[in-house]
């Protein structure tokens, strides 16, 4: 239970949800918008034309060309989310498009993403370079700054260092494989459930690549590393992979654990464990980062310039409209995407 | 269990124990040290004629002027250390003296301190300059790399954050203090558990200091913040000193655990509560940090230069001959003692 949160889904749900009746008698300009007003199957998800939203204090309109599909987005349908989710509820966290004066911008927000309008707080809203597609532009934003925190900020990769990335082929991990070999990591290895997902993985640079579902992926993961201990792991499966993921960290390493997409809690960490072989735990929500927005706007501004440059490949992991949105969902919940998906509002 | 400390234990038994019968049979040059060759009360703590040590490659045999005690020697008598005690073993940890050319060194050693002469391994042997008086050469070793260790790497303490150091008119907690202070923290709250330990901690620039024995220390420690939750402690009590600090934290802190003073294992960490409320949790165990001796000479020298003009105050804690060294055990576990403990090997 988080306050905080549920303050946002409060906000929200005047905002987007309950009020909006009254609005549209009173209002002239209406959006579509993806709304989730009950929770339920993939059906759930249906667009609504819906009140254009009034930007508060510190807040633009942003024209919305398209928005990111996270997996935690898939976990607000069955209220699975970190918070509780309150209902009505718009969801999509992160959009590209164009700020009142014609900027072109990329903004994040608790909720409200799903649609042709949305009011982002400028704290959070950055510019894009036009080198930056679309697709990047939204991978870059709570994958890219997820990848770019846990690497810099959380685990502080060092030079030399071995670095672990689950979910290697996922949003987050495409871009920590990279973000690490790009902090001067001596070795990455990926973890990731299929041949061809750890193909992709090596393709992004990654050293070498397991099955997490090995019966002793402590063993296998050391293997990977000429049998030497692991000194940086970023984890976001749960259960047996996190339990062992630690058991493999060297002394001084650290464990950054930033999602749970196996449902499975891990085991508890007695920190008297923790003492004997100096490691670390950190758990990790991009929630708490946009407190501090202007590390953010630094680490977003970097994301793009080496995007722009080509130092940071984007899988585009495909471009669907609206009214598709709860096939974009299943997929990322069975795990069968690649990349970045994206949803055009337009359509 | 620890195979590193084991292996160590292994070669000082080689070295200053079972094979010391032999050498005095065919060597001149013997020194007073005290040895346990038993585990039991203080009483086991003797003083002995032993060889010289024989420094191996890499090593250097010091002359000591003072050893240092530190609260993990007293836990070798009874075998209650992180890591299992292989007898006969001469305790301590941390010497003050002359290198064979002349310098006036600092050296840390896994064990065999307690001694006229010590073999220390260059790598963890530092220059002490002629403002730095032996106690404080003494207490910025163990103590002062292990405060510096966990405000600049482990936490990371930044400009404007809260700090709590418990166990702060300790060795390590009254340089901790001191050392946050100067990293630019905006608040240390001291945790001791007499008035005159709270009191030293005021001294020493805590803003305010709490009893940990508090019924709620969540609510004492966020009390003492201005009802803010805490972005980082420094902890090596236990029990539910450790389980309530931790509650404390606020989005991004981070708790180190260093210690468990009171033999109590706190509870166990859920990675997913770490996850919800972005924190970390930390073990360390200045063993580790042995194994980076550059960054550690860089440590002692800016210690070193901050004790010397003034910005960093070391507590004299107490003087003893080595035949007393088991009435400072004593005393250090009963928790009387105040400030850094020494042994002179001349008396």
């Amino acid at each position: 239970m988080n306050g905080h949160g549920n303050s946002l889904a409060f906000l929200n749900s005047v905002r987007y949800g309950t009020q909006y009746q009254n609005e549209l008698d009173t209002k002239e300009a209406v959006m579509r918008a993806v709304q989730i007003r009950e929770f339920g199957g993939p059906e759930v998800l249906q667009v609504y034309d819906l009140p254009d939203p009034d930007p508060g204090p510190g807040e633009l309109l942003v024209e919305v060309a398209r928005c990111g599909v996270n997996f935690a987005d898939s976990l607000l349908r069955d209220d699975g989310y970190i918070a509780p989710t309150t209902l009505p509820v718009i969801p999509g966290c992160e959009v590209v498009g164009r700020a009142p004066d014609g900027r072109r911008v990329a903004g994040m927000v608790p909720s409200g993403g799903y649609a042709e309008r949305v009011a982002v707080p400028e704290a959070h809203l950055f510019d894009v370079p036009d080198e930056v597609d679309d697709v990047e532009a939204l991978a870059l934003l709570a994958q890219g700054l997820t990848a770019w925190w846990l690497i810099n900020h959380t685990t502080r990769v060092q030079p030399g260092e071995t670095v672990v990335v689950h979910a290697a082929a996922g949003g987050v991990g495409s871009l920590a494989i990279q973000l690490a070999l790009l902090s001067g990591a001596g070795r990455v290895i990926a973890a990731a459930g299929t041949p061809e997902k750890r193909a992709v993985a090596i393709t992004l640079g990654a050293d070498n690549a397991v099955d997490p579902a090995a019966d002793d992926l402590t063993a296998e993961l050391c293997a990977a590393n000429d049998g030497e201990q692991i000194d940086v792991v970023l984890e976001m499966t749960g259960g047996h992979v996190t339990d062992q993921s630690l058991a493999a960290l060297a002394p001084l390493g650290r464990l950054a654990f930033y999602g749970m997409a196996s449902g499975v809690e891990p085991s508890s960490v007695p920190p008297h464990n923790l003492q004997r072989r100096s490691t670390t735990v950190s758990g990790f929500w991009l929630k708490h980062a946009l407190a501090r927005p202007e590390l953010l706007a630094k680490a977003y501004a970097e994301l793009c310039s080496l995007a722009a440059n080509g130092s940071l490949r984007v899988i585009h992991g495909g471009d669907y409209g609206m009214s598709l949105v709860g096939r974009a969902h299943e997929h990322l919940r069975d795990r069968r995407t690649i990349g970045k998906l994206v949803l055009d509002p337009s359509r």
